[in-house]
């Protein structure tokens, strides 16, 4: 793996989602995403196991940032303000350039009901391991669940949000709206 | 249809839940799940559309009735009071003697990757659902669209503790638990 390498891996990302756009997923094959990004199929190949892959890529990683976050938050009281703290946290880096990609990565896995599937199943995991992360710092089990699961839907509703909202919106700002919200919900007037 | 084919219906539903639990879901044909039922395969196709139906079949019929509970819930403040209340009113109908049933569907489902990702995809279509009721309801898209994820995640939640929790706790207990580990997870101490 040379050192030009990163920016083709985002070529093929990026002619991936434009096929996946324009043609469906199901429609696009991988021949058609290296010919767009000017490579071979067998350089799509090296670089993902295949097309859903270029979708689901950076899901580990993004696990990883959100647990570590989590592990790091300071766990005042109530525990989802330091939940949710964590949250920005990840949102500040998405709001970094990435809303194009997130947006039509979006775009892609909505058009699509066994993408949506996976995307949903992802997340859970995510969930499962927010909570993982919260267990071993002491939280009760049942309640590390549900902080957990609150944090995923937080982040599940802020993305759809956020990627189709106000330009000007960044995504850190969405995921505080939402805080709001959520007290707005829960607690007495 | 005779009036002997609910049984017919439940003995199919069971003897599927059976063979899934014991031989995987993958492996088990309609044909078997028939055989055992004591019924040709011509009656499993009568009833249901293929083998994955068995487990989701109700799944209409339970949206149904967790927005038309969600519609008649009175929506004091905080809305989730209001919404666990509907919650509970559902739980009730789980406890009537369907526990079984839940359980080995649950077991079920948790033991094979698409089929978790077909439920939580039905899942995220019964929170769709809230959201548009609660927001008929006056309710702000965002607060409705938060609120009705919350409900759902109590839901989900709810179910997996229940399934494989004490014998002797109703769901309906469950899920009121589940609200007062709401409360600890969002509000001051």
């Amino acid at each position: 793996v040379g050192r030009w390498e990163p920016d083709i891996r985002v070529k093929l990302q990026e002619a991936a989602l434009t096929l996946y756009l324009e043609n469906g997923f199901d429609q696009t094959t991988a021949a058609q995403i290296a010919k767009l990004a000017g490579v071979t199929e067998r350089t799509f190949f090296r670089h993902f196991a295949d097309k859903r892959e270029v979708l689901f890529d950076g899901s580990d990683a993004l696990k990883e940032l959100i647990c570590s976050s989590v592990a790091e938050a300071s766990l005042s009281k109530p525990p989802m303000d330091a939940l949710l703290h964590s949250l920005v946290v990840v949102a500040e880096i998405f709001d970094n350039g990435r809303k194009d990609f997130v947006r039509k990565r979006y775009d892609v896995i909505s058009a699509n009901p066994e993408l949506r599937e996976r995307e949903l199943a992802k997340l859970a995991d995510y969930a499962i391991g927010i909570a993982k992360v919260l267990k071993e710092r002491g939280m009760d089990e049942l309640r590390a669940i549900l902080a957990a699961e609150m944090t995923m839907t937080v982040l599940r509703v802020g993305m759809q949000q956020w990627v189709h909202g106000d330009e000007g919106e960044t995504f850190a700002t969405v995921i505080c709206k939402l805080f709001t919200e959520l007290r707005a919900v829960t607690e007495e007037a």
